[in-house]
């Protein structure tokens, strides 16, 4: 029951030696989420042992080049590769026209379904879902149309002890109740509580991933409580001028979204390569926000389960 | 007075966590031509501290992604880097049209203009010149229009020798004569034999890229007496069925081309990812041609000036 994201890239619009351009991998339970796609994404998988076969989803938030150059490569490696699944691909409406110019000069005889969903911009959407995860995008103020993206575990149903189920021996059905929450009744009419044959459940995850944006303080109501939010902080608090005339934040900036949150951790990135470390920026938004990381290409930052008591709340 | 090639990019069709796809920048004399241009080559130029403004001509041999989906990176680079010189582009007629998608959609705001130059197929063709180098493009055997480049430095004059000209003080005009070969006549009448006064030219130096292609023997032809060839050797001598289908070559096809072009040097690269080390084809390769090297990203292979003997032999 992993919940964690690995940094693909790390740089605003220009690479440095260090840090390629910006995409993140988010592994939900096995479910893999490519969020955004700059130049080498695939290179950057290679590199970190990553598998190219769980990827069945990418999220595009804006059409910058250094937020989609490296999907041609992937979308042929895929091809390489002898992909079957059909691969859903959430972007920018443009994007669709991006993606029929690679398919009549790079994947003529591709071996896999694209299909295309197009975001909308006015409101938080939920744009995908399954059993055990939510994704919602949320409209950022760039220089063109971005999108954010929102990731909720679902909530979990309550876990069986086991050695209660060895006990008393519940059938299936009568187990799928207990794992809701109710009693069990045994044949000679005794009442089993719920509370003898579970431990409550898990509190659900969340990742947030604020791509490229201005400072959008209206951000605070829909990421309220994010276990994991990743901010760009393009730039340092003393360059909010540029971040303001280029539609970027600043690392305070993010930390400001962050404590209007309540996030449980920020992570901040998509630094300009005008700074040769980003020490600057994560002291700037640790004033502010403390538990604030710079990330860096091929880190992971895991979300741990954390169990809920029996009202509801985490200890 | 350099001449030499960086590697940039070494691998075939999928890249692996050691090499990036096909890119090599040639350096003659302080002119830069980057010769195709896979996903994160602007990444490579960073990494190996290579100059992206010196860079104003580029060679496409085929339009296959593993040899152009690091251009839109690069052209966008360009721009935010603020360039201004024209950018010349060499390929395949395709491309201009992929170049006109690339500004529609990332190049609106272009600082610097794009020089398109289409390849032709037919033969041999010399498609630029300055005043110390010829390049060439010829054709190759692939599943697309391909090309090769060949690169030759034009040959320099006698190089005056600084102790006779301080001697014997000819003015400007006497001094390009001298270095044509002439004698000099003093103002007495003495005269004084150019080989007092100058010493040989340097033998012109050449590179040629034969990138995926057949086994085609007719290269030797174009390519004889080269002093460093790169040719691509996809596959093992046991798999050249596998390079025959794909219209590849094999290592021992490579060093079969470099033997008929009485070749000075051969690079082998573009190497599938099924093998796990290069050892097997540059084994395979040096049986046939000794002086055989299996490339590496970031390497970097020097053509050493030669001075010419008085008959314009080497010794």
């Amino acid at each position: 029951m992993k919940f964690s994201l690995t940094i693909l890239g790390s740089s605003s619009a220009a690479p440095t030696s260090k840090r390629f351009p910006t995409a993140h991998l988010l592994n939900v339970n096995e479910r893999f989420f490519l969020v955004d796609c700059g130049e080498g994404t695939q290179i950057q998988l290679r590199r970190f042992k990553l598998s190219f076969a769980k990827i069945n989803r990418i999220f595009i938030s804006h059409i910058h080049g250094d937020h989609v150059f490296g999907l041609f490569g992937l979308l042929s490696s895929f091809q390489l590769l002898g992909r079957k699944n059909t691969l859903h691909i959430h972007g920018p409406g443009e994007l669709q026209e991006i993606l029929k110019f690679y398919q009549k000069y790079f994947g003529s005889e591709q071996s896999y379904r694209i299909q295309f969903h197009a975001l909308g911009y006015t409101r938080k959407m939920l744009i995908h879902e399954d059993e055990r995860v939510e994704v919602f995008s949320f409209p950022l103020k760039h220089r063109v149309p971005t999108c954010g993206f929102l990731f909720c575990e679902k909530p979990s149903e309550r876990n069986l002890k086991k050695e209660a189920i060895d006990a008393f021996k519940p059938g299936i059905e009568a187990m799928q109740k207990i794992k809701k929450g109710e009693d069990f009744v045994l044949n000679d009419g005794r009442i089993i509580p719920n509370s003898e044959l579970t431990l409550p459940q898990w509190k659900p995850r969340s990742y947030a991933y604020c791509s490229d944006t201005s400072f959008c303080p209206e951000l605070s109501e829909i990421l309220q409580n994010i276990d994991l939010l990743y901010h760009e902080a393009t730039f340092s608090k003393e360059d909010e001028d540029l971040a303001s005339q280029t539609a970027h934040s600043s690392s305070v900036q993010a930390a400001k979204i962050a404590l209007a949150c309540n996030a449980g951790k920020l992570l901040i990135g998509h630094f300009s390569s005008r700074y040769k470390s980003s020490d600057l920026l994560v002291n700037e938004a640790r004033e502010l926000f403390v538990n604030t990381i710079a990330v860096n290409d091929g880190d992971e930052y895991v979300v741990e389960r954390i169990r809920l008591t029996e009202n509801g709340q985490t200890d």
